[in-house]
């Protein structure tokens, strides 16, 4: 099962995940200005190079689908290259793209998400519209191919409007993640972790806490490290020995040769942070 | 404002709003078959037809993306083009899109739905990462040229799961409406109601009502009329002697000919659908 494969991975190579949010200004000036190629080429050159630099350090990769439906159709050849290069590769890809619809809606967007051009690992999914709106993914689960990872708790500021409002005593978050860990059970593997797993900010360390102890079977896909406040500490205070998740860094890692001297191997630099930040996330256990 | 222009159209036109969300099993035989012609323009060809002959009695067109992602490239090529088409007409466009995502995300949504090659009058958006995943979409509202249709209460049946769990005595989704009206305040236009409307289903009609009255500057997308339940009985419950309301239909309307004798003036089918559509809404008021 693909929830297997990634915590095998995870075992072995860290619970890095590196995010391809891919902006035009994170380009090297190299690859910016460089006459006759299009935006497509430009954006998938640049995460090829990342790609085949990291995928040995990397237990995954998380594309953005939204840094390049920005550039419309050149922009989504690029996004499909990049996913194609991750699987061809046999890496574990992330598809971020929090669909959620109602059920012969969701029918097309797994169609499209888990076949064809687009065909991911996991997909990311939005709850707000409840069962019947995941339930059209759970064919592409059933062998054990596809997972999703679905929004519990969300790294940003706002995430307090409706995420923190209190049902029965609870927060809106809490009864996402029960949910969570419910509609998964069928799709255990042999860590008895789901293939469907929960989305939850690393900028909220206490309420992370509270998710785990209802979903204890569910993996975790941790966005907010770094530029979004989360450190490793943090991270170390919630998974100790054993690590059920994935964390990702986006621009921290892609971007992080920007202002510095730029050179045509900006992907040192890349793999620099990789390396950075699996020390800063190991060294507190 | 754009949402002015929705409101005279309504008034010219009645509410109806053509849900393009087309399918391959959608087109007639005489289309389908075509040799020499991709998916793109098989798909685009059909919208097409619908869009020419139905313009003068609908007020909007609402374009469920899914169904072109569903697809791809080529998919998106179709979507592209469709909007593209019914912009030229000077008709309104909806994306049904219902993204959300944290802030620097949905800028990249904001830019690649509001201009370039996906450029649509107004999406959909999904509330559940609150106001900061809402406001990159603010820079385009303020011109008065572009708006959103906010998810407060879907017409699905596990819209139950979250939306109606109860928070400090009322469900989440009055919650998120008070929300939708509060954040629409400063784009109200001359008739009084905000380019930040809320869609809400026409299979709680109860549910409505109460939304109605909380939501008083509100302007409504309205899914659920026909193949999932909803009535024009029900419509004129809700709404009498004024409409701030586009109720959507798609099936109902664009897969009408199906199952009949198909010719290739099917067009004329989905014309008449439309007509009992506007007369099944107005006959109770």
């Amino acid at each position: 099962m693909i929830i297997d494969k990634l915590y095998e991975l995870v075992k072995e190579r860290g619970p890095v995940c590196i995010g391809l949010d891919t902006r035009l200004d994170y380009l090297p000036d190299s690859l910016a200005c460089k006459q006759d190629i299009s935006i497509a080429d430009k954006l998938f050159l640049f995460n090829k190079a990342i790609i085949d630099n990291t995928s040995d350090i990397t237990a995954c990769y998380k594309v953005q689908i939204a840094c390049y439906e920005a550039h419309g159709i050149l922009g989504l050849q690029a996004y499909q290259k990049t996913l194609a290069h991750i699987r061809k590769k046999e890496n574990i890809v992330i598809a971020d793209v929090k669909r959620g619809d109602i059920f012969s809606t969701a029918q097309e967007y797994a169609q499209g998400h888990f076949s064809g051009d687009f065909e991911a690992d996991f997909l990311t999914i939005n709850p707000y519209m409840g069962l019947d709106a995941i339930e059209p993914y759970f064919p592409y689960l059933d062998n054990g191919e596809k997972g999703l990872f679905i929004l519990a708790k969300t790294s940003n500021p706002s995430s307090q409007d409706f995420q923190e409002l209190v049902v029965e005593g609870q927060p809106l978050y809490l009864h996402v993640a029960r949910k969570i860990e419910e509609w998964g059970e069928k799709f255990r593997g042999k860590y008895n972790y789901s293939t469907i797993g929960a989305v939850v900010g690393l900028t909220y360390p206490e309420e992370f806490i509270k998710i785990k102890n209802v979903a204890r079977h569910t993996f975790f896909l941790i966005p907010g490290y770094g530029a979004q406040g989360g450190t490793g500490k943090d991270f170390s205070r919630i998974f100790k020995n054993n690590i059920n998740a994935v964390i990702n860094s986006s621009r921290g890692i892609i971007a992080a040769h920007k202002g510095l001297d730029e050179t045509d191997n900006f992907v040192t630099i890349t793999r620099e942070k990789v390396l950075k930040m699996k020390k800063d996330i190991s060294q507190w256990r």
